[in-house]
């Protein structure tokens, strides 16, 4: 399902735009936005709304909205927050079909939120949209549109921003890149219109080649999952910057499961169902968005590495590897290739070191570079070093050849080059850059640009995960959560709930020895001493039970076979649902590792066997689970089905905060569960 | 013992100089050397020697060394490598106490060695000392001393490196930090001054306040990691700019132990050992110098994030906390106060968001970060975001001045402020660069530099460990192996070695039932069905002992008491060599999960009870030895004794290449070596 964008179209190229509060003050919103609004006046309507004064920028102003005297498709509102909900009134009744409210700031917090709500409802309910309130506005370069504070720079990237100083930072940032805006919306309070709307605008937008996003809250995170990956499936590449709400998350948590998956987990979650690349900071998502723009994509991770010395060759090779690239030997065909055109002394097996070649003949920067991205041997090539600066040695025109020679080879093969020089810039590097070669002066932001342009090691699914709610479970007790799981697809060890020793002992010899006796009614059973194991008669399990409701007065007992937990891998499978993204599903190593290697790994659920399969090899310890140091592999086929099953189950019952089975014993004939429990929602 | 300084002194400060192949030609190294030299005349003699010609760069030049008519402290040697040797020759001829070979370019690799020990051998022979060859030469700022090819800043920082490009580009970041270089040396191919005296000589020059050193070839890199230790402990921070070799050191090793370590490992050991800032690119070599050099060290890890806006809080608070800093809740008593200063819409809980507050009242970012650095309650006060460009808005003036309120405060409390501004640079920004306070237009450079600051998590010894050579073993048999390491003091399970079934069942019967019988002779006993565990009565020894002798037919059985291994914790004790840093200890959880988690420390051996115990410590599984979920404890001290003792020993035979207890069983009441083995050096 697409939102149809056609919606939003008003917000981004109006026929006509009204500034309210538009003022002659420079030190005010109003006067930002109407000084730049006024830039598209030659395209589109520009009517000043000021209440005191007549004219306003040298044009004439009206004092209220409706004596505008024609149909505003956008009104954007600067005034003092005391005024907003009148002007957003205003606005409606004359007739905005988009509202864009600047005004906010001071209403942030907890005190803003029922008047957001408010002025959204008015909006909608007199078919208007609204944009903020508490946003820097909005920009479109191709509609010469301008309803924002600060000189934006135009191009191709598309950015949504929840803060208007990272959007500036951002802004700051394209601009040293030589790039700039295809549009800009600051997403401000999201009372109405909200972040995966826009990200489905800007996919949507022609001159939008790539999109990114500065999200702090995803309110409907599935949404923005989904618009995401329609984005990544029509081609344009999507970027978000994200916090950790490492805190936050901590205080929100109860169990031991949910300690593991942080808020972090979820918005990485979504990334890869999406095939979202997650960026750290603004000055990543320049360098990530300035490589997507200029250069091809790399078919695969096999780098190249490139350098006119050891050092420069040996430092950008460890980052390289550091990154996950792949920096192969070379084929002995191909060395011998470099060979003839290089000094003795170079290097050719990968990394490639000059050793002086360089400054013999500059040439041979050209020469190498064609080469590697000629064999097919690598994917990539990644050049590190005093390349860019040849001029101070004489070498301007030979260096400046060569660049040509290393941008014809790029253009040739579609395999992309990308260079770190210890110098700034230079003719070399421009003609480098102009023929989509991205260079840098630090070698670890050229090995993140890389990284950036080879494939994703997770395929982006095309939409996410659909999620449909059952009939919600009555109780949260151990049988119909065991009954709930078992009948969703995950094998659980025979049992029988029970009360008493003798109804125990029954139980025992209808199973068959041996058995297992569990105290229900705790949380962790294990911790608290709930469980007796491996119990080979009569006799033990009377006194186990007795045992068990003398210490623990549980509600009831559950008698179950005894598994053969030998040889078997213990892993803990469970979910929870996320305030934002809904339902996620955690794999983990079981038993006293889950805590102690925090070695876990989190999807939107519900996953598909294949999707359980990825997961479960992701972990740290996937070697336990595939036969390590000649012990047999674990039924892996089983595992993920199991753990797809619970995902499912979890994502139809949203009246459960958490669902686990721990442990889930896996073993190379198939997997058991052999304890559940769930938290219902608060 | 600390290497006597003076005898370097002639490197940095000689008396006379003469440059051998000086040159009027502009695309020669005898030319930019020359030029360079002349610029120190006025402090020293400098001799210009050229064959051919009778004036160089003005003055008369030398046809040789030996006409030069008066001693010469240094001579460096810029001629075709075809005349290196002839030119060491005519340097020590004519008295030359240290001589700096740039040439050698041409004969770089295998072919250069023995080239490059005959000339160090003719230098020492003749009581003078040799820097390189194939170096970029030295630099002594208060000397005034440049023989270099480029030009280079002066400063406080003393650079050891051995690559000139990345000396040249290490030398464009401080530049651009505002920094420069007291000393500079290329390292070259170390033929006879290596980087560890270089160190020693950096660290007791009193221009030089921070020692920072790129290294491919440590040579002795227990000297190296000695003298860095020394200059730490003199108060000379030492910043170590180093290659991770992963292939070279997966083509290096043998077995499993050594898999999990790497020459990076080695090195990171030793800049645990000698409390070396290891930094991964010249961009943070320089930034952390920067903060090293500009402002106050950090108590603590304690930091109050500072931002004008809810974006910018959010991603400082999140990549300080990725890098390992605390972003702590802030005290009542301390938000009240803050709270006074701000508009209500600001969060003071920490991050702190000024949220518009700096635009209403720009002095606040002074107030704020004084109050907060003031409080004691942190460490430390990371500002984000948009300060440094108020000026646009029309309050420059004002922040300005509150530039200067921060710079008082960082230096009246002694505590670091560092910044993130979206700006490059400003007035405020230069202002508060000049009161100690570092700032970056990249938040990740910014979160970087105020890590720097903090106390690094381990603490250096004053020296690393010493070693002293044993009596080397005669073999590395498994009773050889088990008995070096036992009287050296690991504790061992009681064992016998036997041949056929009657020994191994009169073994059992003296040591007590259940026993371990085990065929030697093979690598890993294990994986090739080699131990039978848990025999409980003679017969099954004699069955056990003839089906190994059968299957395997091993040069003799090991009789060993069975241990308690329910309840125990396995973990796997090694000791290998590094050709560079000597011996190694290594720990790690054992049996399977050894290669499945890869969860190992590793330090530079011997380590005492202490250092062994911060290894055990700094495992990721070190929940399961202290006593995760209910589980009780291990005794810690045992583990760390045994750790220790092995670590000893390894030190001690430096025959042995590698030596492996595993697993060693760590449980509630001691340790116990379970098995051991040795591979000889080869």
């Amino acid at each position: 399902m697409s939102t149809d964008h056609t919606s939003l179209q008003p917000l981004f190229d109006p026929r006509a735009v009204a500034v309210v509060g538009a003022s002659d003050d420079p030190a005010k919103w109003g006067h930002w936005l109407g000084l730049r609004a006024l830039r598209g006046a030659h395209r589109r309507r520009v009517h000043l709304v000021n209440r005191r004064v007549a004219t306003v920028l040298g044009q004439p102003a009206h004092d209220s909205l409706g004596a505008v005297g024609e149909p505003v498709d956008l009104a954007v509102i600067a005034v003092p927050a005391a005024h907003l909900d009148a002007a957003v009134a205003d606005a409606v009744a004359a007739g905005a079909r988009m509202i864009v409210a600047i005004t906010g700031s001071e209403r942030d917090g907890d005190a803003g939120g029922a008047l957001d709500a408010a002025i959204a409802a008015r909006a909608r309910t007199a078919g208007a949209r609204l944009l903020g309130p508490n946003c820097l506005g909005v920009f479109d370069a191709a509609a010469e549109l301008e309803l924002v504070s600060n000189d934006l720079p135009a191009g191709s990237l598309g950015l949504v921003s929840q803060s208007g100083n990272l959007g500036l930072e951002i802004g700051a940032k394209v601009t040293a890149a030589g790039l700039g805006f295809s549009r800009f919306v600051s997403l401000g309070n999201q009372a109405d219109i909200q972040a995966a709307e826009l990200v489905d605008a800007l996919a949507q937008d022609p001159a939008t080649r790539i999109v990114a996003a500065y999200v702090e809250d995803f309110v409907d995170g599935r949404a923005f999952t989904a618009a995401a990956a329609r984005a990544v499936a029509a081609g344009k590449p999507v970027l978000l910057l994200a916090i950790e709400h490492t805190e936050a998350t901590a205080r929100a948590v109860r169990s031991h499961t949910g300690a593991l998956a942080s808020d972090g987990a979820a918005i990485d979650a979504a990334c890869r169902a999406a095939g979202i690349h997650r960026v750290r900071s603004p000055q990543e998502l320049a360098d990530t968005a300035e490589a997507l723009l200029r250069a091809p994509r790399a078919a695969g991770r096999r780098v190249a590495v490139l350098a006119d010395g050891g050092g420069h060759a040996g430092l950008a090779a460890g980052l390289a590897h550091a990154a996950g690239l792949e920096v192969p030997a070379l084929e002995p065909e191909l060395r011998a290739r470099l060979r003839a055109v290089l000094p003795p002394a170079a290097a050719v097996a990968n990394p490639i070191d000059l050793a002086g070649g360089g400054e013999q003949d500059v040439s041979c920067f050209g020469t190498v570079t064609r080469t590697l991205l000629e064999s097919g041997d690598v994917d990539a090539v990644l050049l590190s070093g005093y390349f860019g600066g040849y001029a101070e040695y004489g070498l301007g025109a030979g260096e400046l050849a060569a660049a040509e020679v290393m941008g014809a080879a790029v253009a040739a093969t579609g395999r992309p080059l990308v260079v770190h020089s210890l110098h700034e810039e230079g003719p070399a590097l421009a003609a480098l850059r102009a023929a989509g070669v991205p260079s840098h002066a630090a070698i670890e932001r050229t090995v993140s640009a890389l990284a950036a342009l080879t494939p994703h090691p997770f395929a982006a699914t095309a939409d996410a995960p659909a999620v449909r709610a059952a009939t919600p479970l009555a109780s949260t007790d151990y049988a119909a959560v065991r009954a709930l799981l078992a009948d969703g697809g995950v094998p659980f060890v025979a049992a029988e709930t029970v009360a008493g020793a003798d109804e125990a002992a029954a139980a025992a010899a209808r199973l068959g020895y041996p058995v297992v006796v569990k105290a229900l009614g705790l949380l962790h059973k294990s911790d608290a001493g709930g469980v007796v194991l491996d119990l080979g008669d009569e006799s033990a399990v009377r006194q186990a039970a007795a045992d068990l409701e003398r210490r623990l007065a549980p509600p009831a007992l559950s008698v179950e076979r005894m598994a053969p937990l030998a040889g078997g891998v213990e892993l803990i499978v469970g979910a929870r649902w996320d305030p934002r993204f809904g339902p996620l599903v955690l794999v983990g190593l079981g038993g006293v590792f889950t805590e102690a290697l925090r070695d876990v790994r989190v999807a939107l659920a519900p996953v598909d066997r294949s999707g359980a399969e990825e997961l479960l090899r992701g972990l740290r310890g996937a070697p336990l689970l595939l036969g390590a140091r000649g012990r047999p592999p674990v039924d892996l086929a089983a595992c993920a089905d199991a753990v797809a099953a619970l995902s499912r189950v979890a994502a139809a019952h949203p009246e459960l905060a958490e669902l686990e089975v721990n442990p889930l014993l896996a073993g190379p004939a198939g997997v058991l569960a052999l304890d559940a429990r769930a938290i219902a929602a608060a």
